[in-house]
């Protein structure tokens, strides 16, 4: 067991406070990471604030973590120390299961375990990567591409992965019509990968603030959903919708503008029930689907895509002390687009 | 124009009565056949009494027709008089949208004409099969194979299809497990089609009055849906779950009968939106779908198909004095497990 500084939190609505939080000695096939950055997930603020359930404080959130191995235990094979490495959403899964072997250990049957708040195999909880140091099996770490600065491989690990997936999943590519509703952390991956990958991009924002961006991002068209003219225009039009709205939207509405055979797919999503027309479903042989972050191998996939299409999130680089406001801002949607914690500054405290 | 016998509906709560309805002169790619069976679907019920909509009264319905071609126009290519034929839900559609070019006339851009209650091109409202004689364009008329008996093939025309369509869209077949929601017109034909295709078929049913009949049509398990340890037994089973019943059921627990990419295809829907957990389509990558009916071709497909397999659905044929008893055992869940009206009954009046 060793002590590391780490930002966490202790009740739903006091602020994060630094302080140290255990980690466990290395085993055989572990490594230890020394993290360089941690991403702000919106997740994070849900999980931290209680909004999906009890949270047993204190918990260190953090899973879009980057930094370099420190050291390895005996038995790690694809791992040497000084390797630019990447930890994500999960931490661990049964290994064994059909999913996991068949690489989708996002969908463990015994269930994966979550990279905070999750119970490890020695009974502990999970803390996360607003921290300096990390223990992951190497199974569950990610090899950065060298061409990838490590700050902007950081949001590739939940917002990038997340929006790969269902993009890879339904086939998005040259001739399909691709719909990004929320142009934030998830959304403005969304958009790169989908242009990236030959799709027709639009972009479905609250307003048109960031058009710009959306553009400059790769969309090929940028609607507000605030305007209802927008719905009629764009009945039938998409083979895919991304939905990364965790908020409630109108789902009857957005699959509205699905064309027959298309797919709505949520990789947010409100903790309350939606209403949905199920005569809307059957009328064009339309789908409301959901999708969770990715695999391992998919999600290295997804850097070494990231690393030959010259694709990076665009981030704002804090420091651990700025963290609070910077959670602030991402409930305002005031995030252009992902913030990044330097957990060199964790060391200040 | 030609006056024929029908039995029609006046209202949304009157019982239907025999008359005459006009049907329009043979045009040259047009079929006139005589109408020897009409089976009776919920949707004649449901459409006919307003639940759906408004009427413009008086309605004959029935979609699920067969019979022998009488007369064939001019440049009529396909069919010969004295064919055994069948006409299901739709009588046209644009016949150049890419839904109708690729073989999905059901989904057709310019909306395709139902068999009742439809607009049809001499800006007439189309009439259904509780008649004696229908003019169907050739394109919209299927082949009844020898080996299927009249009587029989009604129901394929609309309970066949609409099941057979989804099952062979989400890929029913060896090695994949499949529920049935409902064991009625549509629930016995999807039984029958699921076991036929290879796929391990598990019916789940209100109760277990249908029990046997769910065996013998090639269920490999039966379980009731009033029992909510199904519920917790099935969890995470099936790769497709269709869903027969157009009465409101609880979707969320359905769901999550689903594995991991699971689809629950709804062919049948209550016209009340219902409440989805998002979150559960999220977890385990599930879709929430619909399907309608299915394409020409792919009707044909399914009445060779029901050849080939000896797949019939279970009928009782009754006289047309006796429709207005049948719907009523329609609603009562009554039915084993389709009515079809003998057209050679409707002379009597």
């Amino acid at each position: 067991m060793s002590l590391v500084r780490a930002y966490t939190a202790t009740s739903p609505n006091a602020p994060l406070t630094p302080g140290t939080i255990e980690r466990r000695e290395l085993g055989p096939e572990d490594l230890l990471i020394d993290i360089a950055y941690t991403g702000v997930c919106h997740t994070d603020i849900h999980v931290a604030r209680g909004d999906w359930g009890q949270v047993p404080y204190p918990l260190t959130v953090g899973h879009e973590i980057v930094g370099t191995v420190a050291a390895v235990g005996p038995e790690v094979t694809r791992y040497r120390v000084g390797d630019r490495v990447g930890v994500g959403c999960m931490v661990d899964s049964c290994r064994e299961c059909a999913e996991c072997r068949s690489g989708e250990e996002q969908y463990c049957l015994r269930g994966c375990t979550d990279t905070y708040g999750g119970l490890d195999r020695d009974g502990s909880m999970t803390q996360g990567g607003y921290s300096e140091r990390i223990v992951v099996h190497e199974h569950f770490v990610l090899r950065v591409p060298d061409s990838i600065p490590l700050e902007k491989a950081a949001p590739l690990l939940c917002a990038g992965i997340t929006t790969y997936s269902p993009l890879r999943k339904w086939n998005a590519g040259p001739g399909t019509k691709v719909a990004v509703v929320g142009l934030g952390g998830l959304g403005h991956m969304a958009v790169k990968f989908a242009h990236a990958l030959g799709a027709e991009v639009t972009v479905l924002s609250q307003n048109l603030k960031k058009w710009e961006d959306g553009l400059r991002f790769g969309a090929d068209h940028y609607h507000t959903t605030d305007d209802p003219a927008v719905f009629e225009l764009l009945a039938g039009t998409f083979d895919l919708v991304i939905n990364t709205v965790s908020a409630s939207v109108d789902l009857n509405a957005h699959l509205n503008l699905l064309a027959v055979d298309g797919t709505l797919v949520n990789v947010g999503a409100p903790p309350e029930p939606a209403p949905v027309n199920v005569f809307g479903l059957i009328l064009n042989r339309r789908s409301l689907s959901g999708s969770k972050i990715g695999g391992i191998a998919q999600t290295q996939e997804m850097l070494d895509f990231c690393a030959e299409h010259g694709i990076a999130p665009q981030i704002e680089v804090i420091s651990a002390d700025q963290v609070n406001e910077a959670w602030e801002r991402v409930l305002a949607s005031d995030a252009r687009y992902r913030f990044v914690i330097d957990m060199a500054t964790l060391s200040r405290h």
